[in-house]
This record gives C-alpha cells, sequence and structure tokens, in this order.
C-alpha cells in the first residue's frame, strides 16, 4: 500500500497544469423509477485513469455513472445517471478543458415513453412497448467544439476490434482512440488497450488497469499538443 | 463493530435448526454481451435479512443478483444473474427450507432476441427492436409446492402501497407479504416494513435495515407453523 502510494507520487508530471475531463462508468437509463437499462461497465477502467492522470499532474474531473467505487483521491467526482446527465456535466466543463478521455460506456439510447411510476404486469401479462430515442453523441460534440479539448475514445467491442475502433474514431473525429475487447476487460482488474491514431496501431501488452492506465496517460502525454 | 457483533450473537435463536433461502439484490436481462436490462435494488435489504436469519440460528441459502455487497458471514451465497438463473438456483433449495422468504427485485421480463454481439448502432441510427417474453414467477412457484417452504414475499411500490401488496398477496398465495416503498427504501440505509397477512395489516416503524430485519424474522418466527 506504501509502496503503491510511493510509485504514484513518483510518476513523471507528464499532464502538469493541464485540465482533464474523464467520463466513466456505465450510464443507466430509466424505464421507470425502478427499473433501468445499463451496460456492465465497473467503471475500473476510467477510474484508473483518472488516478493515472492525477499522478501525472494533471487537475481531473470524474463524471462517473453509477458505480460501486471510491472516488479516486484528489479527483473531483461529478456523479451522473442517464447520457442526459452525463452530457449536460461534461459541456459544463469540457470547454476549459485540454484533454478529454471518454471511457464511459454511454447508452445510445434512452426510452422515451419512461413511466413516473412502477410499470405493473397488467392482467393479460402484457411486455412493456418501450420506445427509443437516440442520445446525444458526447464525444463527438466535445470534438467539433471549437478551441475544445484534445479527445481521446474508448471502444469496446466483442468482435472485429480494428474495423470497429478504426470506423469509430473516424466518425466520432478525434485523433486518438482506445480499443479494448470487452470480455477481456470488463468487470476484470486486467486489459490489453489498442491505440489507434493517424501513425495506425499500437497494441500495448495486457496489464493491470492500473499500469496500463498509466502507459495510456505516458502515450496521450507524448501526442498532446502544447499548450498555446 | 464489537458491540455489534455481540448483539449480534446474542440475538434469541428463533430460527433454530431451520433451513431458509433467500433472495436479494436485482436481476440482470441481457440485451446484449454488453448491455442488460436490471433495476435499481442495492440487495441491502435482503442481505439484512439474511443476516438476521443466521443470527437466529438458521442454515441460510442466499441466492443474489449482482451486488456490490459482501457475502454475510456464515450464510453460503449463490451468485445468479437473470431471473432464469435465479429461477434454477431457488428451485433447487427449496423444497428442502422450511422458509422462503423472496427479497430479489426480479425482472418480470426477458429480452427474447438478446443478442450474441454487441449491438452496433447502424446508419439509420434504428433504436433496437426488442422482444420481450415473460420470466417464471419464481415466488408463486415455490408458493405452490407441495410440502414446500413457508413463503414471505416483498412489494417495492411507488403508490397505493396497501392496494397493490394485498393484491399480489393474494396473486403469489403467501401467508405474508412484507410491502415498503421504493422511494424511502431503496439504495438507502433504512427501511419501513408493512406487514400484511390474514390478519389484516401490520406497520413497523422506520428502522436502520438491520434492525428492520431482526424485527421480521421476529414477525416471521411467530407466524412459522412448528416443524413437523
Amino acid at each position: 500500500q506504501l509502496l503503491q502510494e510511493l510509485v504514484a507520487f513518483t510518476q513523471p508530471k507528464l499532464l502538469a497544469g493541464r485540465r482533464v475531463v474523464i467520463t466513466a462508468g456505465p450510464t443507466s437509463e430509466k424505464i421507470d423509477p425502478v427499473r433501468v437499462i445499463t451496460n456492465r461497465s465497473s467503471g475500473k477502467t476510467g477510474y484508473a485513469i483518472a488516478r493515472a492522470a492525477h499522478e501525472a499532474g494533471a487537475q481531473v474531473v470524474l463524471v462517473s455513472g453509477p458505480t460501486a467505487l471510491p472516488a479516486p483521491h484528489g479527483v473531483r467526482r461529478v456523479d451522473v445517471e442517464s447520457a442526459a446527465d452525463m452530457h449536460a456535466a461534461v459541456m459544463a466543463g469540457a470547454r476549459d478543458a485540454d484533454l478529454f478521455i471518454a471511457v464511459a460506456a454511454v447508452a445510445d439510447w434512452h426510452v422515451a415513453n419512461a413511466s413516473g411510476n412502477k410499470l405493473k404486469k397488467n392482467a393479460s401479462n402484457q411486455p412493456p412497448a418501450l420506445q427509443f430515442a437516440p442520445n446525444p453523441d458526447i464525444l463527438a460534440e466535445v470534438a467539433r467544439l471549437p478551441d475544445g479539448p484534445w479527445c481521446v475514445g474508448f471502444a469496446a467491442e466483442t468482435e472485429n476490434l480494428h474495423e470497429h475502433a478504426q470506423a469509430k474514431r473516424q466518425r466520432k473525429g478525434v485523433p486518438l482512440l482506445v480499443g479494448n475487447l470487452a470480455q477481456d476487460s470488463m468487470g476484470g482488474d486486467t486489459t490489453t488497450f489498442v491505440l489507434f491514431d493517424d501513425q495506425g496501431i499500437e497494441e500495448l501488452p495486457k496489464l493491470s488497469k492500473t499500469d496500463a492506465a498509466r502507459r495510456l496517460i505516458k502515450a496521450i502525454a507524448a501526442r498532446l499538443p502544447r499548450k498555446a
């Protein structure tokens, strides 16, 4: 524990003076006051990156969906539930940030006809007729901001990682996209990052999320434009 | 902490020699390998009841959906995700149990057309067309078992608690149903139980979940038929 803190304390201050906004965890979209649509993101990857950014000297705001994790030391956490909440919290901070890292597994849709009261099973036992509406694309929107932060996206895929990740990088318009295989990473303590940028593809080894996060912060710092 | 353990140790052994199956937490129904439909149950109420039953001398099996809680000391926990998993785990143990307490917030439906791969946003940005199919009614099925355990159900409602709870008790065919208001209880550390049985209604005071669970175990022990 003490050793870990020493290692953390002695990380190079590659992001000194930088303001970083990071999203983490799942979002949770209401069906009714009790039921939600969410995803299996534990938040561990995003929290590890927030910790690594703080270790590297950055001022970090972590916009987090519901997780069971404690806020990392020295990081300001903003708790949100839905993608709409996360969008609002990110947009409030993005304009003044130097770097935006979108790690959260944001729902693509919300339930347009969510109920204010708990849906009851009715006599005919009909399933609920859920109507979906698209959520804002937080990453693409931040990437389009004039004078906005440098943007890093994430793609957790279950198949065809390279193909999906390159397509996603183009679609979102971000300089760096980090891919990983959901089945290797979700909920666990290790992950394998694959970095996609204009120069091509760089595959990091399988590492603990803590170490993977530090490697990623180094890779980002090497690419980040100097402050104007 | 020591005082708490002394209090726990000195609880009257009202369920000595009884075998109890308890369900707790949410269930999680897959949409695809990443996305799920679930509910906001933290599992705290069910875990507190499992602890209280163990303190009262029972042999406890806790069938738990995904929660962030540690298994209570002395309790055998069986981890499940979907309502179908929970159904299988409960039916495997229910026939030999003296008491079944169904606290879990079980999904009424699962996604009939769940995908083996992560659903992609397609070019036309169409929302997913989810088809739902009903889940087994675990409590009603256990209550119908010949020589099955004595059954206690739970109803977390957001409105009209008394009306919904009495109707649920009839529909499920259980001798005791415990109602609470979801907005007062969910995720929090206190709860107000309202007991519905053949004799009428008994409202317990607002208590910590630990104390509410002990009061409930006393109320159950007073109603439970003597062993044959």
